[in-house]
């Protein structure tokens, strides 16, 4: 996906969005909307915005001093969505559709994003996305995918909401691979985070070498694409993944809900919209 | 009122806003919105926020290559409300309160407010304020103020907006002076606007000289400084007069929809709060 015109005022919000988790100064995080603001110019509208959300959460990292500067309330959601797993795993398992559940609530579990907003209540969340109608829903070629594939490449997005896409990938039941980030950006999954939801037990974990936060395939590494490229069934969770891979022609399952207006006018939703997309041949 | 961080993504919004209504241009868009994020550097958060609305619509001025390129949306405004006019005016008449219904009509009107958004509903508007409570209402010192005054200034707002303070205006039936500002700036009432609105039949109208939206005492000009020391009653409407005009001594009276979730919090209300304040000693 292109960056829109509305998005350049949406990064100068993320920039100061994310300062806050890491500095009350007010002069730091002025200087921050600085930088920010001088580089918009520097942003064509041809990027995707994950290649600008990188640049941002870069200059966020050095004023923090820290590599992860969120590790500490990634893991915190983690362990929030791991204290309800075993309701979670039980309403998929006494499900009448135990996949289709599973979906939904990898879809409920989207709403862990920093990138947008640190305020949800996931309880609620879990109880709208239940029962939404989804805007786009492409289940059939997904089930009929599904039970050809051999293997699925899992492209994950934030820290936390990936206990929801362990208990997926668990009720696919295929030899799957989760991919994270190479660094951490925003609250997106690294291998760490990935590790403490559990996912190691049900997935092998790889990283895409993208540092930005979505994945921008230029920019990943080579076993990356050739993963990317052989899989069975490839899942790209989430927003910043829809942003970088929208355009590339291989079918990809793309499931997210669509917080962002820009981003829902792209696909064709409405803002808020639940949405299982397929594209690509 | 100062500029708050929450502020700076919000001017490089407003630039974009204000730039739609005069092209669809992208490339002339893109550049507007670079210039205004190299811009952001050198607004100190001691600045009031019209002193920066100001200086953005001057680019989109010169984009438009018009002297007040919303002339023709501010004209739709005033023409709109005009025609409502009388049964606004009879909603005030058979009002067991008529001040008090022409003070909650003088707010719904401040929803017309380019500024902020064009997509409003003015009759929904109008629906909802008459019956909502206030969260500020310092109405009792208001009508002391007004029994005692000889004379009024009355610090206009917005094109269209301006019909409904004609109609409070009337209903205190005092001398009044309607200020507009000097030069044209978002959909801000100047004196053709506010001619049109018939204004001229129930006060004398002159210009603060500001050729911001909003009030900055120092920028204005030196007879408004001895008519705003000197008037018994000062009448402000809208957020650009608060932003403006929130630390100044003497007793003003702030009437307003607190559309902006930063100016809210300036006051102490919640988002889409009405509110009647008095300021100063």
């Amino acid at each position: 996906m292109k960056t829109y015109l509305d998005c350049y005022p949406c990064f100068v919000n993320q920039a100061l969005r994310c300062g806050r988790w890491v500095t009350k100064d007010e002069t730091i995080l002025k200087q921050l909307i600085d930088e920010v603001g001088m580089m918009l110019k520097d942003i064509p509208l041809t990027n995707t915005p994950p290649e600008t959300g990188e640049i941002i959460f870069k200059k966020v990292r050095e004023i923090s001093g820290k590599n992860d500067p969120l590790a500490e309330v990634k893991n915190r959601s983690t362990q929030e969505v791991l204290e309800i797993y075993p309701q979670l795993k039980q309403m998929v398992t006494s499900s009448a559709d135990p996949l289709m559940t599973a979906i939904r609530l990898a879809i409920a579990g989207n709403v862990i994003d920093f990138g947008i907003s640190d305020d949800y209540d996931i309880g609620r969340e879990i109880q709208e996305t239940v029962g939404k109608e989804f805007e786009i829903c492409d289940i059939e070629p997904f089930r009929s995918a599904l039970t050809r594939a051999q293997n699925i490449l899992y492209i994950g997005d934030n820290a936390g909401e990936s206990v929801f896409d362990r208990l997926l990938i668990e009720t696919m039941g295929k030899p799957t691979v989760f991919i994270v980030r190479e660094e951490p950006v925003l609250n997106d999954v690294i291998f760490d985070d990935a590790v403490a939801a559990g996912l190691d037990k049900v997935a092998n974990i790889y990283s895409s070498g993208s540092t930005a936060p979505g994945t921008i395939l230029e920019t990943c590494t080579r076993e990356f694409r050739e993963l990317f490229g052989d899989a069975d069934l490839v899942i790209a969770k989430g927003q910043g993944n829809y942003e970088g891979l929208s355009t590339e022609k291989r079918p990809i399952y793309f499931l997210l809900k669509a917080k962002c207006p820009v981003i829902a006018r792209d696909i064709g939703v409405n803002t808020g919209a639940i949405v299982l997309k397929r594209n690509g041949n």
